[in-house]
């Protein structure tokens, strides 16, 4: 691979989702979906750049940004074959090489959603040189080039790199047949879409029904403020859907331990699959207590989208607190880090069910499970891949779903490039979307 | 309380302690201890500014600085009644109620960070206020003042404001008689400065006999980069403090679980009292499993320095991971998050040896360690206070030990403050030390 990295343009990328309540729940009453954007170019002929991305809700989107300026010593002026020729070496030097970086984390917080850009911008610009798909260029590494993707340190008393080679072992003569099942049925999604926590009943309603009609079968509420709001909304949904329909319940961090377990039992009688944050996303022990209280009643837990690194993800894995991995690709610091993790929820058997939504996120996560099933996991039981109706228009390549279930995407790339005109009217605070007001 | 915050000003200082290895260890090979420091100014008459600061190892302090400056509207405009009337509900606005804010950790990495400094500003503008130290204002609150500081959201599981209350009821009445015993003997100190990584041997063999003339007892020695050379080191730092000294020794994160394990039992001829940061700081069970193997060799495990919040405080604490429990006094949301930990560890029955060093950390915890003597353990078998002997003379109030004990602070404020033309100096990248190159 020729060519050198030889510019890091980093934009502040706002959408005002808050003026429509689309987003809200428990904890983010009015996120404002944004994104710190990166652009890599190199010297290469063939112009091509390198975008990626990773979503906050809004204020400190800025800090992001500063946290991707100090990143950029480490990437300009490489040769673009450092990169592509040791890829899990240059993302862990970018994760957590610089002693000095590493200090602000570690690999947590603003500076993990930092590398997350970066390194998945690093990931676009391999997979559009190669022609590929994302999913597709990491589908065709072998066993031993996905092993040296990951960062193993922290890992070695749940899976050693050994292990995780095996396994992938065992999976790569099967591949090309699960390619093709997915090519030809795509990827089970389910909807985020018809729940949001601002949104009244009658809405509630309105939007099981259409997402009946556009070939869903699982849906998602946001519940946790109001607990007689809570229990009229599940049974409003499980009318809606069906005893047929799969709920899911997600409460966004926003109960204590105790709390979780007496509030998730009270809504048993409505079948949820999981409820998902129930506590804070750092109390892997107080997910291990929600586990067991609920497992009796058949609900799982689930959460992801606030768990930063592999070495969380490690012990939430190892202790059943979780029974769905929720991974996300931007709050992690990117796709190496989302093939530790797809390694890890291997290991124990729990299903990934990757965080979407947001800006972005359902266009990268669907490289995800593809990927998962393709080569890592095998398996599509108890598993899809969020999907939120939001902000897929501004994308070159977006996310497209049919019958409820992921397409396979065709387009070189991690499906993250965002149209010129969009990045333009969505900067902030000097785009028109924002100079303006309301738009 | 009456007074408005009428500005903030956050500066970026940096210190070229890389230039002399002092402050090396297995994994920060070259730290520039550095601060992203905070100027609160009100339009009271007496004049009075809030300093605080938050420490880094030197690049990405800047990242830090935005964080700060993303806490700007949570801060100009209030009065600073809106603090000292409410300061847990003051504090928990700054580090979480701000959604969008929150997104960005939560409560940890680059905004905790910021939170912390913002935070300790405000307590030493109080303290300065009230003409009292930190420390001394801490103890003379009530103990439903002190339930009051603390987020009690995610702990209630393993500690709630009842119980809390009820424990500080108890030390109530013997306050005086500790804080008595404490102005007339100072708090127990442990030195690190005798066996930094980078140190040659013959360096650290002087070290720890200057620190014996010096009063000391407690030793730290850095270990982990080099099997061979560790041995070495414990034997020979053993032999200059005798069997009746005694020793820590800290790998600062550098191992994977079971190599932790197999390394350390290794020194147990030497008697180390415990073994610090051993592994991943998000390695809660991880923690358990090395504490578990160590313990029938009489080693303990320590870490704290880059544990970010009460939550993960809460686990470790409750689930034995640690038997000694390092608190830092800016890596968590400043003086309320200590707090926290303070009552959790006394909860459990876990000694505190705060984290120090760096710069401006031995004047911060010193406040945190005589607090809780006086007024939330009552205990101090098993503690000292961590101390290293660098950068002291740029503050105004120094910390001060004298016979291997920290002496009492006795100046108004959180003893945070540094001198203008150290902070005019060592301005990043426009002061002195920086515009010269090696000073």
């Amino acid at each position: 691979m020729n060519g050198t990295l030889t510019a890091l343009r980093v934009l502040d990328v706002r959408f005002p989702t808050s003026r429509e309540l689309d987003g809200s729940d428990a904890m983010n009453a009015d996120p404002d979906y944004s994104a710190a954007y990166v652009i890599l170019a190199t010297d290469r002929d063939d112009g091509l750049e390198g975008h990626g991305l990773t979503f906050t809700i809004g204020r400190g989107n800025e800090v992001v940004v500063a946290g991707i300026e100090a990143l950029r010593p480490l990437l300009v002026g490489q040769p673009l074959a450092a990169f592509t020729e040791a890829p899990g070496a240059f993302h862990r030097q970018l994760a957590s090489g610089d002693a000095q970086l590493r200090w602000l984390g570690p690999e947590k917080g603003v500076m993990q959603l930092a590398v997350a850009a970066v390194v998945n911008a690093l990931w676009d610009l391999w997979a559009k040189i190669e022609g590929k798909p994302l999913w597709k260029l990491l589908s065709d590494l072998s066993p031993a080039q996905l092993v040296e993707l990951v960062d193993w340190r922290y890992l070695t008393d749940a899976l050693t790199p050994e292990e995780a080679r095996r396994s992938l072992d065992r999976l790569a003569p099967t591949r090309a047949a699960r390619e093709g099942e997915l090519r030809e049925l795509g990827y089970p999604a389910y909807t985020t879409s018809v729940g949001w926590l601002g949104y009244p009943d009658e809405k509630v309603a309105r939007r099981c029904r259409e997402a009946l009609a556009a070939g869903f079968s699982r849906f998602k509420l946001k519940i946790g403020a109001n607990r007689a709001d809570d229990l009229r909304r599940v049974a409003l949904v499980r009318r809606e859907i069906g005893e047929a329909g799969v709920l899911m319940v997600d409460a966004n961090q926003r109960w204590d331990v105790g709390q979780a377990i007496e509030w998730v039992s009270a809504l048993a009688p409505a079948r949820p699959l999981w409820i998902e944050e129930p506590t804070s996303p750092d109390d892997i022990l107080g997910h291990v207590a929600i586990a067991r209280a609920l497992a009796p009643l058949g609900i799982g837990v689930a959460t992801g989208e606030m768990i930063s690194n592999r070495v969380v993800w490690k012990q939430l894995l190892a202790s059943r607190a979780v029974s769905f991995c929720q991974l996300d690709f931007c709050r992690m610091s990117g796709v190496n880090e989302m093939v530790a993790t797809l390694l890890l929820a291997s290991r124990f058997g729990v299903p990934v069910c990757p965080h979407a939504g947001g800006v972005g996120l359902c266009e990268y996560v669907q490289h995800a499970s593809i990927f998962d099933y393709i080569a890592v996991s095998g398996a599509l039981e108890n598993r899809a891949i969020e999907y939120v109706d939001h902000l897929h228009e501004h994308f070159v390549d977006p996310c497209v779903i049919r019958g409820g279930r992921y397409q396979v995407p065709t387009a070189a790339g991690a499906s993250i490039t965002m149209k010129a005109e969009s990045l333009q009217a969505h900067a902030f605070p000097g785009g028109a979307i924002w100079r303006n007001g309301r738009s």
